[in-house]
């Protein structure tokens, strides 16, 4: 019997919110919190069966935090906030002796800059104080990490070339939007790209690589090489692979709006001065672009995300595909959220889970792929997201 | 010996004080004024020959504006400030019984609307004052009616058919500007296209119509029908006209940024509250856009806007064509401005020496072709513009 305290009332936060809602032997009581609170009563609401409770904290505010968690009492924390505020909680748990969980590294809001550093630097403090925090347990960086640690432990000897493939089929219907909140979302697509390969990072220009990468169930679909945040820990927890490397599916549309953003300045994360208050350009900009949260009535399609393999088994060579498809619709009428919050929210409930069932364990700053993959994958299709593998198969890379 | 006054300290203020300074016959004393003395002060430094004062002046502001009006005691106020600010002035110009002048029609803030209904309704005010109020005096409007002005006046009988063709073969060398005030050229570039035939305005969808036309000494580009303030007051002025249609030069990569710009909702001209504070995403929109102003130094290329007619002259079908070429790197080393300043700058100058030299003259509100072009015109190359014109050749139309 555990109480879990989610912080975050987006898209997310609904998935996380209902997913626990539904396993009440797991998650005996849950609080959902978020600066603005009638976002979180609405989710109660509609997918809470009853069973959430609400607050208002104001996430960047350590004495907030430590306050709500100190009154709930919570035995781990599940922050589907904003990723510039995954320090401020990280600081309230340690300083309630709380677990912690995220879906997304620590981000600087000065700087589009995509690192563990920050987080990793309080691996001695969660060590000290008893203590796990699990970082990164969403789709990718989460799902993709386990599927790694599940070849590594069940296929493969030694994994040499690893693949993250990440693929949006879906269509909203829309001519510009999104699939989560814009901030972040174009912050991480207009870097520059980053891959590993032998002992070394390589950087690219913007979607300078490309390739056509078939799908299962969607077809071929432009792929470009991005810089994604699991690459930096899983070249430090596999130390055979000699190159990773992370793929996104983009429309010509798509990318055509994200140039021009980019061009006319509303990609900007430096403030001007505007009427006399800050104005982050790109913060404005998710001001007037589609709420992700809306997307997901008229959403049609599939995601398709896996990782694709090479390496040696038992001295010889093979390839492996393991993926998930989530048809937006799906998750759409289970949850009223879109496929791109479902398949966050699913594995960050499971990662919850597997933290207060004692599955997962340690004292310290973790990220999943450290775990044992085997109980995880057996939830992960149980609670929506069911997965694939072949073997031997063209990986296409 | 006559003082005027200056409101508006943009590209075209800049060549409008520039060129009036250096008329001292003319203008005798002038003044700068503007929201932001600071720009005057730069403008009266550089380009004013020792002889502008400056001041601050809220155009929004009718008290504020009859103030310094009644201070300064001009013969004439050339207002290059803001659309929306051309009521306000004109009610200070009743007020003090000034001359007024401006260069483009008013538009309401809050409605994308191009129409002189609302000028037009000072017209018994400015006679019954007796005082003189010159409307839409740049380059188009402006020039573009007083060529049709002499078109009529000189080489037909009956204008049938006109065609105002504006093509900015320019090349400012960024990825995305516009040549004025983002804020002023989005709104108008954005909406319907619309032009008059057979007695009634017809409407189509934005850059619905395009043509490839051949513009002199730059070569063919497509150009788009859009609607432009001059049809209105020049059908009604010229009622032989059948059709009047204004034609204006794009490139693919222009439309694509424009059209990204409302998908991605930064075109919307209502407001939304954001910090508290309320924005409207296109003047936001502005403030990241490259300021106009700051285009001259490396814009190199010419402009071409003119008037193909067609019509009847002693019983014979004609066409004419009539145009003015602008280098705007030679309009940057004249006035320190671009092109599509310098060619709104020069005729607003000449429109105000015709006033005050008693060329135009009249009691009451007049769009600029009901004046006598030949004078104006007769200026126009003296002052920075020559214009060109041919007989019986293929208008392309």
């Amino acid at each position: 019997m555990s109480k879990v305290l989610i912080i975050g009332a987006g898209g997310v936060g609904r998935v996380v919110t209902q997913k626990c809602a539904s396993l009440p032997e797991v998650f005996s009581e849950i609080m959902l919190a978020s600066r603005t609170v009638s976002k979180c009563e609405v989710i109660a609401k509609e997918v809470g069966n009853g069973r959430v409770q609400t607050a208002q904290v104001d996430a960047d505010n350590v004495p907030e935090l430590v306050a709500l968690i100190k009154s709930f009492e919570p035995q781990l924390v599940i922050n589907v906030a904003l990723p510039y505020q995954d320090l401020t909680i990280m600081d309230a748990c340690l300083e309630t002796g709380v677990h912690y969980l995220d879906t997304a590294n620590y981000e600087p809001k000065d700087e589009a800059k995509f690192e563990y550093s920050w987080q990793w630097a309080y691996q001695d403090r969660f060590k000290e104080k008893g203590i796990t925090a699990v970082l990164g347990c969403g789709f990718d960086p989460g799902v993709t990490s386990i599927f790694t640690a599940r070849a590594a432990k069940h296929h493969f000897d030694e994994i040499h070339y690893l693949d993250i493939v990440d693929c949006n089929g879906g269509d909203h219907g829309k001519a510009f939007a999104t699939n989560f909140n814009p901030e972040i979302n174009i912050r991480e697509i207009t870097q520059k790209g980053r891959y590993w390969e032998n002992g070394q990072w390589i950087e690219t220009e913007p979607h300078e690589i490309r390739k056509e990468l078939t799908y299962p169930n969607i077809g071929s679909r432009s792929s470009y090489l991005i810089y994604h945040e699991e690459l930096e820990s899983l070249v430090k927890n596999f130390p055979t692979i000699k190159r990773a490397r992370f793929w996104m599916t983009f429309g010509d549309e798509y990318l055509t709006h994200l140039r021009v953003i980019q061009n006319i300045g509303m990609a900007r994360i430096d403030p001007v001065i505007y009427k006399g208050v800050e104005i982050v350009p790109l913060q404005f900009l998710k001001e007037v672009l589609p709420d992700p949260g809306d997307l997901g009535e008229n959403y049609v399609g599939e995601t398709s995300i896996g990782c694709r393999i090479q390496g040696i088994k038992d001295g010889k060579e093979k390839t492996y595909y393991i993926w998930n498809n989530c048809s937006h619709q799906t998750a759409y009428d289970e949850t009223g959220a879109q496929g791109v919050s479902y398949t966050t929210g699913v594995p960050a409930m499971i990662g919850a889970k597997m933290v207060l069932s004692g599955e997962w364990q340690g004292a310290g700053v973790f990220n999943v792929e450290e775990f044992n993959p085997d109980p995880f994958l057996e939830d992960l299709g149980k609670y929506g997201l069911p997965w694939h593998e072949s073997h031997d198969i063209d990986l296409e890379l």
